[in-house]
């Protein structure tokens, strides 16, 4: 089946509109009609090969809310016109000891990422800047109505990616919760924080989204670009989810951290961290690694946020306008996140 | 009140005889006599400076068992002839939120160590290599009567050390738990992660040891000069304590871990450590940090040492043996820990 999607021919190119093969509905799948496509910064990292070689051309996208169009023949969870969305995982081994204890995520076989990676079939996967996509039913979100549709999208990456970490870490009431930096995921990380009950804190560069930090739930809101910040919080917070994927002065982070404290990073700089292990020893600190969320904890966080009333902050573009979009994302020019309405893709 | 002390006068002079003052007992305070007194590779850290500066002259020591010679007024818990020990911390503030949670070794005001820290009367900390020491009875331990009064010195601080992240990070039936180094502490650490039922897989320079480590509860023992070691144990342990302080490769280690697993550092290089962010995020994995144990922890690890039989390997000494028994510790000839006889210091 060939459909229609915007493709990267190269790492320097402009993305192209075109089109990709998506397979047949086998007898698990669900073909979905993709109507909003999230815009991660993951996407532009990828395709710049910033994180490696990438086989080109390739389509990315994995923040996905669409419509069943069409179900497998075993299909149980899914029926044609349901809102459903999918993420950054399409396929795990379902073998191993964390598919089975329902941690797809962290797969011990390497899951299939829902772009550029290896599918079970031979072929590379290819995302969600398109209008259709076939994903196994294990792999597809259930989307509330009680969440805006063209708000769904970031959640899929941008949600479960800090819902993930505030949870595991135990984010709720009485406990002090720092966001560092307030992008995509950052934005999502203080509403989310916030809906848990904890005490919210964002540390940005500067001052200046301070107004719409406070306005997404975040009880305080300071700039890291002054020393003095490092001061008056140190031995504040219970856990501090870094989404920032420069590379970071972990002691100051990790000095910022009470006792027992954690801090957490989503995105792994390619370059290694320097820290001294004193400040984790002082205080029993850890500095950990959180990836995205499993299958489950993904509806878990949806059905949070539709109880909440929690959704992204978006913008949303036409499919001819994905390479300005993708400048602004590089210049930090997005509040909070650029969903493609896929519909203008012909 | 005066009494007989190993002294150290400078980084570089080997230690001499002489003496040092004590206070008097105050109303919560014990006098005890001390009987033996371990050395820890921190003593001769402490004196060569290479932890900072020292006020010298300074007496050494912080693994203590003794006999309580007089008792304050206001002392409930300790009776003259009761066998007692002290380790690492005898003073803190007391009214911080950790010192209220019974967390003394992290008080936020910074606890007083047993030498070389500045106490509440303005005088400097003198430790164990003595043949008295006076101590706020809150940070005397009770020395269980099935514990060999000579091996019970160690307990309190090789002991504790490994004991406190054991406990924290859930050693147990069905966990696997890696001990990096069979020194004083790691030895240790064998032990009581044997005895807690978990999984012990000793890692060490060279295969050297390996017969004591097996004989001390260990399952597994592996050379880490052995690059194979780190391709074969991937993804293995459940916990690493490092009890090596020398500067580590962290990303190796922490690619031995499991999902979710721990590398806590036990000591600390006073280098900084470098390590990827990769490793940490795609098995959710953390590296942190601990200190010692709290008082009522160190009572539980005594008590727990006396129900299960274990006790440290240890090798006494006469106080006239203590420059030449410092260059084997150094040298790593020691097994696995050398204890003062303190009679013998006149």
């Amino acid at each position: 089946m060939r459909v229609s999607a915007i493709r990267a021919t190269s790492s320097t190119d402009p993305l192209i509109p075109g089109s990709i093969e998506r397979r047949e509905t086998g007898p698990h799948d669900v073909l979905i009609k993709i109507v909003w496509a999230g815009v991660c910064h993951s996407d532009i990292h990828t395709v710049h090969e910033d994180w490696g070689p990438v086989p080109f051309p390739l389509t990315v996208g994995h923040e996905i809310a669409g419509i069943v169009q069409e179900i497998g023949s075993d299909v149980t969870r899914f029926a044609v016109g349901d809102r459903v969305g999918v993420g950054t995982i399409v396929n795990s081994c379902g073998e191993c000891a964390n598919c089975k204890a329902g941690l797809e995520q962290y797969c011990l076989k390497g899951n299939t990422q829902t772009y550029g990676s290896l599918d079970r079939d031979g072929t590379i996967t290819q995302g969600g800047y398109s209008t259709h996509i076939v994903v196994d039913e294990h792999f597809v979100l259930r989307l509330p109505e009680q969440i805006p549709f063209e708000a769904a999208a970031p959640l899929l990456c941008a949600g479960i990616t800090t819902y993930s970490p505030l949870r595991h870490w135990g984010a709720g009431p009485g406990k002090k919760i720092a966001i560092v930096g307030l992008g995509g995921l950052g934005h999502m990380g203080v509403k989310l924080a916030a809906a848990m009950g904890a005490e919210v804190t964002v540390l940005s560069r500067t001052l200046k989204k301070k107004d719409d930090g406070l306005r997404f739930g975040a009880h305080h809101y300071y700039a890291t670009s002054d020393p003095d910040t490092f001061k008056r919080l140190a031995g504040t917070f219970d856990l501090i989810v870094n989404t920032v994927s420069a590379a970071l002065d972990v002691d100051g982070y990790i000095g910022l951290l009470a006792q027992d404290g954690t801090l957490v990073n989503v995105g792994a700089p390619s370059r290694p961290m320097s820290l001294h292990v004193q400040p984790l020893l002082g205080a029993r600190r850890s500095y950990a690694g959180s990836a995205t969320g499993s299958i489950a904890e993904t509806q878990e966080m949806l059905d949070f946020c539709a109880e909440q009333g929690v959704s992204p902050e978006i913008e949303v573009i036409s499919a001819d306008q994905i390479n300005e979009v993708w400048k602004r994302v590089l210049s930090s020019d997005v509040r909070y996140r650029f969903v493609i309405d896929m519909s203008t893709l012909s």
